[in-house]
């Protein structure tokens, strides 16, 4: 069987599969997550074998330390795949919500009601804890799930793809529901994309080369962000201690992520109290400074910035900073580089604060809080599958809520349209 | 000028304004739609004149009779669009709403507050009402809009577009807010659907020739709906009476629009008592009935439907008719034939109506109703700029707050993760 032919009967039996999911009970779902959670307990010595091979593979390949660290399944990251699935099914069910209910002047009632998208196909990267995260956050809201993790992890995916179905099985749900692409070939992504048909949403996390594939090959709606350039302006009337303690969160705590600021603003007003002190914070942490001009003035250890740093999204210790000389100069900066991820404020001033929060367009903005908190869990959404930069359906955080839509339900007694 | 040229600059044009726009007070937008409906009144005489110019033009391409009245502008016309940008202004503006807010333990306060989308592309066929129609709902939550009517109102959409443009003038809102295509080619809707770096949304709205190019050809998030296969489902428990009312209403008050019954099913314990009745008043109303076997020997006058007219969406006074043995059966041939769109049952149990609501996946599902309540105005939304069968951020009619997303805030103290 050709790759479009393997990929277009699993896309048919996740269309099949998803029609039995959308109106399972919540108990049957959380059945069986409880049940795939089990297993993959049960099974820990198999899946590290599993993943030893992808390890092997990996290190002949000469692929790079934090590739093989994200590859690696460890028992604590079998554990944490298992509190996760546990932490889904103690959220609520979002399916069967009704949003709002309302009378009309002729007595019928009119309704929206929470239903699954249908089937998700979602794509990924190194990381093999994505497949079980992904696969009990589609089945929770309801949905089918095709997963296509890295040709990396191909062996480590497909005995928890064998685990996933087993439990299924054993709970009386159709395998299709939630499969792994069992081909480690860019042409199965390719066919994934064209089968609109049975397919609802497409999901691609990872680099900015494996989304602007999938962007560009899909025929399905794409939830996506290409990547964060996360800006913390200090403002004029900044508590410059909060000022402080942001930025370095928001920097150092944990570089490598979307949400970690990548461009410090400064307003010219604070520049001269601010930057030198929290210049020398930066420096013992190792965080190498790319300055404007004033910046540079200032700084005098940090390099000169070109015009590459301020739309460059590090995902290191490294951080761009400019001196602005009013807020219209900042929002003017976040809107020419970000990218509509997260735009924090320090100020203590009432009405920027309200500016910032009315004029920044990114799917999460703060006001003296950290970049990091752009994130499901932490905004109190529960677990989430990704973060969406893309204004339709979802902007920011995608959690149980974002992997579901809304229909209307009307209830009559005999009325007619006249 | 090329016509990728005319369109670029539109696109960066409308993407500008899209800024000022989406902050402008709700005072100033409806002051912007209410100067637009006093000079539609003002200008009634130029408007007709050149719709005169689109009407002489097509009798001489010897459009149907069906295009031509479509496509007339008369006095009682521009009423209506000026009565429809009144109701407009009346509704309240969602740009600003907060939706939802809450404390995290940590303190910070997050919430959701709703955001226009960006820049959306009408795509619209022949009636010049649709683009004052788009143009009020877009601009009242805040997007910029880009309008691309039918090559045969160009001079009807011409001075429409002048008049909306000299009305954001007078008002101080940029030109680009509302733009038409000046251009009557299919090459400016294929330059148009490339913009993805300015435009956020497309909404074609017409034939499903025309909504399929569109689907074909964009790299923008398109929402669209390609027919209406609606079905009326009487119930072995259906008030007969009742059932004859809902189904008659259906597909008689207005044969033309999507969401007219062009299915009628029959639980097999009601059609004796029901259908031939039945088939009586659709005969009077000059009705052609496609009956399934049973449905022909019930009522001798139906013709004997083919595969071809259970998919089919005739917009005419044509009904396609269906005994079915069981509920389950009216409920597979939906999931086979439907459209998403709007599907009705006529019962009187309690479990099958929560059964169909449940069960049934189509935009608006309704219980004891017409399909013909599937309607922004009807359902209590106000005006709509359309019906979505797309899962993804709309299903159903999209008014006002399908023209926005939201997007998260964060109120802190400090707060930084840890």
């Amino acid at each position: 069987m050709s790759v479009e032919e393997t990929i277009r009967d699993m896309a048919l039996a996740a269309k099949k599969a998803a029609k039995v999911v959308s109106v399972l009970s919540t108990d049957k779902k959380n059945q069986a997550l409880e049940r795939v959670a089990e297993k993959l307990l049960e099974e820990t010595k198999t899946i590290k074998e599993e993943n030893e091979r992808d390890l092997a593979h990996a290190r002949e390949k000469g692929l790079s330390d934090a590739m093989v660290d994200r590859l690696t399944v460890t028992d604590g990251v079998i554990e944490s795949m298992a509190t996760g699935l546990r932490d889904v099914i103690a959220l609520p069910d979002p399916v069967g919500c009704v949003t709002g209910m309302w009378l009309r002047p002729n007595g019928l009632q009119v309704g929206r009601v929470r239903i699954p998208l249908g089937v998700i196909g979602m794509i990924y990267e190194a990381r093999p804890n994505a497949t079980i995260d992904a696969a009990g956050l589609c089945l929770k809201a309801g949905n089918a799930v095709i997963l296509r993790g890295g040709s990396e992890a191909i062996h480590s995916n497909s005995v928890l793809a064998r685990i996933i179905q087993q439990a299924l099985g054993e709970t009386g749900i159709p395998e299709g529901a939630a499969q792994v692409v069992p081909v480690p070939d860019r042409a199965a992504v390719k066919a994934l994309l064209l089968q609109e048909e049975c397919m609802d949403l497409i999901i691609p996390r990872g680099g900015e080369g494996l989304i602007r594939f999938v962007v560009e090959n899909s025929k399905i709606p794409v939830l996506k962000h290409y990547k964060g350039v996360c800006h913390v302006y200090v403002d004029r009337t900044a508590d410059l201690h909060m000022a402080e303690e942001i930025s370095y969160n928001a920097k150092v705590q944990r570089p490598g992520v979307c949400n970690a600021m990548e461009t410090l603003l400064v307003h010219e007003a604070s520049a001269e109290a601010f930057l030198p002190q929290m210049a020398g914070r930066f420096k013992t942490a190792g965080v190498e400074l790319r300055g404007c001009p004033r910046t540079c003035k200032m700084v005098p250890e940090a390099k000169q910035a070109t015009e590459a740093d301020w739309p460059a999204e590090y995902l290191d210790l490294v951080l761009a900073v400019k001196v602005v000389s009013s807020m219209d100069g900042a929002i003017e900066h976040i809107a020419e580089y970000g990218s509509a991820h997260t735009e924090a404020i320090v100020t203590s001033d009432y009405n920027r604060a309200r500016r910032f929060l009315r004029e920044v367009d990114a799917s999460v903005v703060l006001v003296n809080a950290s970049t990091r908190f752009n994130d499901g869990g932490e905004l109190g959404l529960g677990a989430e599958i990704g973060i969406s930069t893309t204004k339709l359906h979802a902007y920011g955080p995608m959690a149980l809520e974002e992997l579901t839509t809304t229909k209307f339900i009307v209830l009559g007694d005999g009325q007619i349209r006249t």
